[in-house]
């Protein structure tokens, strides 16, 4: 990419964050309903900071911060760059007020096209490869924005509708769940080259695989009701020991976003709340009941290596953010399909660094490495994925608990 | 009050509400700092509720609600008037917005000024007696929209100011402490007559008072700074169990909103952050801080039937809201003063029912009565209470760890 | 009372505390089922604590510590007399063994005896003082060993019995409830003289009375019974606001110790379980539950001045420990009865300091004083008082919310 | 193993749990310091339920319980055999008393052998299965148990002593750390045969290895103090972000068990309380620190594939129970060595399942399956566990901040 075209990328993007957020009201950029999810104009804010902090501070000799204090505020939990502002009280900040944050979008946003246009010479690369970081970060941010807007606007009695979408009329029914077997052996897995990935991707290397089937697509909400409806909820012996207590104390019942109305189900999305559609991706499953279901089911889940062998042979294609339904669509194909896009896969790999993984240095090295721990694998982006960020070697990861990203389940089994 | 005044009143008060929001901007309006304090606009919106509810629901046969669920999500804690939003999340509702919350407030003023220019004849009475409830119910919230204002603005290191305001120069030095004494004997305290008051200020009764003096005037920062210079904060044998629990859980080195800046001390309040002022009086006490300073000073808190019985003589004048000031102001007299106004004084009065109480019938029993539990009683008003809200047996009631109400100190003293 | 009579007094008080330990296990010394109550080795220890610390070490020259550590073990709330082990933890404690606070016992009684032998004159008044102090101390925590030993067992699904006792025939049926009117006017109250009283009953003093009327007995298990049965746990109406979120967040359906067998409620006591007597006091109650049963009768709990203006008149006998029957029993007299002994009685007064009120100097005014705020007064003594601690002046507190002493419930009313 | 074999295996093992709790009193065996720790008559009961649970109850027709309530009382947490207490409560219950339950052994022990002696033909081999089971099961609560003690001892000021032992004389210093080479390639891991293994180490199964190296010998204290005073605990750069968040909430400065006398650093152990010995494993670590020493040392933790493909070209021998000393000796050979006993190893692993993995059917199954949650893996065995109970394949696992087990840190390095 050369620079013409990073900076052209950097405005593309930069404008995608807050085309995203063109349907919001002043109001809804300022809340934080739980201590996951952050106000939508922090998201625009912190974004704004990370270039600000990692590009124009140490790059650009001339640069002026717009208030000295964004640097606590918008930090998120770089500890060796500053202190932060605590995580779960982002929402009871009403300042800077969400024009003062487009102002400061603004003032970033000419200091680093000022940048680009004329770097200092012996730092250019870095500033090129940091930008590209960056603009990464805030797509990154743009999934988030939405999540954490869903999560926001659901628990509103009122169900706030984020967008109106015409759905494509779907030509057939989704195809009945088949298998798709691979043979195992030594493959290789992560990022090779010098494209842009994140460090937790690299090195690739070399990895055995058993041989293993997938289910040829996402489970749906009908097969996910079907688990219910057979007391998946209430049988202790399909439940991990962290599952069941986590199930009880939270009460789950069902995916989030799904409740009942008299007797039927519901589910609220970023449309705002609907029939649960059968055909649909079951959606916003924890990795608990993942596993669950998958117990129940007699399959297992993927592991990362075996998801990233099937999915690497596979076009980078499907319901990404780019489609601009936001919404995951029922299959439509048979064969192996909605490896990309729809809902993030989750693995049954725990979010470990690969043999030979170093953390970007200093600072930066913060991104991913410090997350090792206690989290889990999801493959394959989502309906609010951008499509370019996506790659096959990309390692997604939350706890086993969280349920509010865009998650959903593909079946696996080994092959005997 | 006949019904022209009535209706004048309505206006005036339900005006100044939106007044006292001028300075906010939309962000302001939405948040939650800590669980005790509500979203400006919640305020607007419940007080409105309050009419609605109690009001047109019940007399206006035509009425329409704007939107149905607002009676959930405004209703603060009347149980027996259906269910309730939680408390400490209307902070994360988005919706409805500032602007409709402003609708809503026209849409009840325009119905309930139509009940009010043609009141049922049989329900005359009652619709009258509500709607003067529902003032001072208005009243009461707008004191609290400024404290928790001020509350919501103090944990943002941006320190946004409410209002900018020249406070009056003062002619004199703050008079030094002197005494008033008071004979004791059968007094009688509690309202009286068919003026307005609340249900837990009746019945007025008989109480015996042993002699007794008063300081006459508030505690001042500067008397304050002495307690905690002499260590106040680290002797245990000044403090109450609860409060010597609470100080270390919560770390009390000084009253709430005031913080160091090198060496010197700082206050932050509505006209933002300021060099401690040292013959202001001193505010934002929790009782048990009152407590200990007195105990310190080797003086006691009034009880409330002493402050009854000293106040009661004196005219209702000071700085109220009225001042627009809504900064305590140092005294500038001698001899008794301060009574009114400044800062609600606590005392050594438990918050419980007098001799005879009866609370409202019905849901509106809710009002006061069941309050009357672990909380302690404070007495004559403060600098954002408006004058015309105020009496002599007004009793204001918090939990003595409380600090963000605008709470002050006189201290009393046993004649023997 | 002379020396001879403080040694013997001691002698049996300090046997009484090791006699009412005779039916427990060794592990039942142990243990700690909830953070209000302690190990009977703990009260066995601090109660030996307490004549060490507060006589033997200031007082007895000689006097060497059998082990430094138990300052810090035994000491229970005295901030200005040392460290103390964290109260929640007490449970965790195997050492000292019971053998090794049986022989601390004799430590420090060995050596109190010989310094009551021959006390140094200059301090033969304080020590006589202290001593008697101290034993009304081990009398109070002969009180709470039997409550917490009860507690202790309750949880224990195999309800270990504490001991079994013949309870007396009735001859009759617990007579009906009925009033007893009293005049107002000014009483005194408070205890008045030389002879032994906490410092909070101090100073005897005047109050203002109205004319009022109490329930002749105590509420029984039947009349409680018809509260529950008229929905009284499910009716907000009846209870204050921080009741009905305490019983909601505690799932309160009934008083403590109550459980049900199939349809029958059942009792457990130091007995055992049992049927619930219907004649039986209602014990086990909570601040909130009494005043929530008072509320649904029409009526309402006495003031501790009018309690004791009653009470003032009787002579102090009852179902007291001496009985040793360790279980209230029902009411059998007309007339005002069981204003001693069986339960304490839940007042609607708040612990709070008389006029005038001076706390022992020292470290033993942390004994009453620095425990005002936020309790509630009960009077009258229960069934495992001993007779002798009990006096009309005497001041009992707990928090609203408490309910593992023997509390139980007398009605009052205004006379209008 | 025949059956006269596993008879006298049986009795063994049993009685070496009594063994364990001679130097106990009656008290110790009570008590519960923190809710992942147990009383140790819980200990005892509960490995007794698991033989009366699983063999008892199904296969000898003419077993009577002693007591029905111990099926609530001592089962652990196998949620598809009934209801059990709750374990953070397992402290605070007195009865049975610590007789009761050596009674209950006794019961047990006598119906067992006579079943052992009479086996039903047709279910000969499931009694002989589960036997084995029981008693591995009853070895790795002697492990626990006295992890457990060494827990309870050491809150307690008066820091008991378990045992009194003479450590062995050592011959010379501890050898220099040294590296010993691994070549990768395809290896197999898991257990295979007939003989006894847990579940979770099954089936046998093939993985890549990269070349590594792993470090000579455990990690010992002076090496680890260096770290410390290098200002290990204070550099977050060295710490996983959730590492970061318990080392601040949890106040860590160095291992557990270690305190400051002075300036000299001590160290409880379950002989009492000693200095530091500089050249002893570190001991007592989270996997958390584990991981920050292997950072700051610029190595990482191993594989628990590594480790077992390391582990299984060695004896089985080394510093365990077997050697009565419950202490970790400093290593004393060069090569590698201490890869059994002395301490546990962290590695890098998740817990998780194998390839294939099938858990014991039915409730026998929740015996480990459900735990692959969130959970690491350590390895090798430690100086409190039985050397007849290890093997190469063995997996032990506890989650990343948990410290009370006997844990050790073994470096690894990549060979690049």
């Amino acid at each position: 990419m050369n620079d013409a075209e990073l900076i052209k990328r950097y405005q593309t993007v930069r404008a995608r964050s807050e085309a995203l957020c063109a349907p919001l009201e002043t109001e809804d950029y300022c809340i934080q309903a739980m201590e996951n999810v952050s106000p939508s104009k922090w998201h625009l804010a912190h974004v704004t900071w990370f270039f600000e902090m990692f590009i124009l501070v140490p790059y650009a000799k001339q640069y002026r911060m717009l208030c000295e204090k964004y640097a606590h505020l918008f930090n998120s939990y770089y500890e060796t760059a500053g202190t932060f502002f605590p995580r779960p009280q982002r929402g009871m900040l009403s300042r800077p007020t969400v024009a003062e944050v487009y102002s400061y979008r603004r003032h970033v946003d000419t200091a680093l096209l000022e940048l680009l246009a004329h770097p200092p010479e012996q730092h250019a690369a870095d500033i090129r490869q940091r930008v590209q970081l960056g603009i990464e970060h805030e797509i990154q941010h743009q999934e988030l924005l939405l999540m954490d807007t869903r999560y926001n606007f659901s628990i509103n009695p009122l169900h706030p509708v984020y967008h109106k979408v015409a759905l494509p009329a779907l030509n057939d029914p989704t195809p009945k769940m088949a298998w798709q077997e691979f043979t195992g052996g030594i493959v290789e897995i992560g990022h090779d080259g010098d494209s842009f990935a994140y460090d937790n991707e690299r090195p690739r290397h070399r990895t055995l695989l058993q041989d293993f089937k997938l289910g040829t697509r996402l489970v749906c909400n009908a097969e996910y009701l079907a688990f219910i409806d057979d007391g998946g909820y209430d049988r202790v012996d399909l439940w991990l020991s962290d599952a069941w207590r986590t199930l009880n104390e939270q009460r789950w019942q069902a995916p989030l976003y799904w409740f009942k109305q008299g007797r039927d189900w519901m589910h609220f999305d970023l449309t705002g709340a609907h029939t649960l559609h059968p055909d649909e991706p079951v959606s916003h499953l924890s990795h608990y009941e993942a596993d669950a279901y998958a117990r129940w089911a007699g399959k297992r889940l993927p592991t990362e290596a075996e998801w990233e062998h099937a999915a690497g042979r596979q076009a980078i294609s499907g319901n990404f953010l780019d489609s601009g339904l936001y919404v995951p669509q029922p299959a439509q194909q048979t064969g192996l399909t909605q490896m990309y896009g729809d809902l993030w896969e989750w693995t049954q790999s725990a979010y470990l660094p690969y043999p030979g993984f170093k953390p970007l240095p200093g600072t930066l090295g913060e991104y991913n490495g410090k997350f090792m721990s206690a989290q889990m694998v999801l493959r394959g982006g989502s309906c609010i994925t951008a499509q370019e960020h996506m790659r096959a070697s990309y390692r997604n990861f939350f706890r086993a608990a969280d349920r509010w990203m865009f998650s959903g389940l593909r079946l696996a089994e080994d092959i005997l």
